[in-house]
């Protein structure tokens, strides 16, 4: 676990509250015995505000490699954040090789 | 607005309590500045299981369209079906048609 400060994370802790209160609202609707299709448009709209938030977070940390890559470790950084992107999209690419 | 029960209502509501719990600890992550990368994959598993409690809801509504479907209105309950699926999914799709 590393600490270090975020350039937007004031946005990302605001947006984050928000996603939590919606998703509670979306509970409560469940309790209330409302509609499905009521439930599924705001479980929708939840998702694309999750994925936004992912976005603010991804860019953050792009550019915190940025800053690092001037740096003689600017490939390994570059694999941290390949890394990240991996994780975060569930998908597999390629580490960046030795042709830099 | 409708309300109804639906007979997996009780799953649904502790998938989303669990989902604001979860987000609620994202949110105490990135206050405490952790690495972009932890919180990249805890918003991936938070988006996972809206995923899984969307496709519960839509299990839901469709078997409540089941249920429905051997009235008159089977060409409409359809078109709502396939309506919330859209919403959901965020795809457009063409409307159940007069070939039944």
């Amino acid at each position: 676990m590393s600490l270090h400060p975020h350039p937007q994370s004031k946005s990302v802790i605001n947006r984050l509250a928000r996603i939590a209160g919606h998703v509670e609202a979306i509970k409560r609707m469940a309790e209330e015995g409302r509609d499905c299709s009521e439930l599924l448009v705001q479980i929708s709209a939840v998702t694309s505000a999750l994925n936004s938030v992912g976005k603010v977070v991804l860019e953050d940390h792009i550019s915190q490699c940025l800053v690092d890559s001037g740096s003689p470790q600017q490939r390994e950084v570059l694999n941290k954040l390949i890394e990240a992107i991996d994780k975060y999209l569930g998908t597999s690419s390629r580490r960046w090789e030795n042709s830099h």
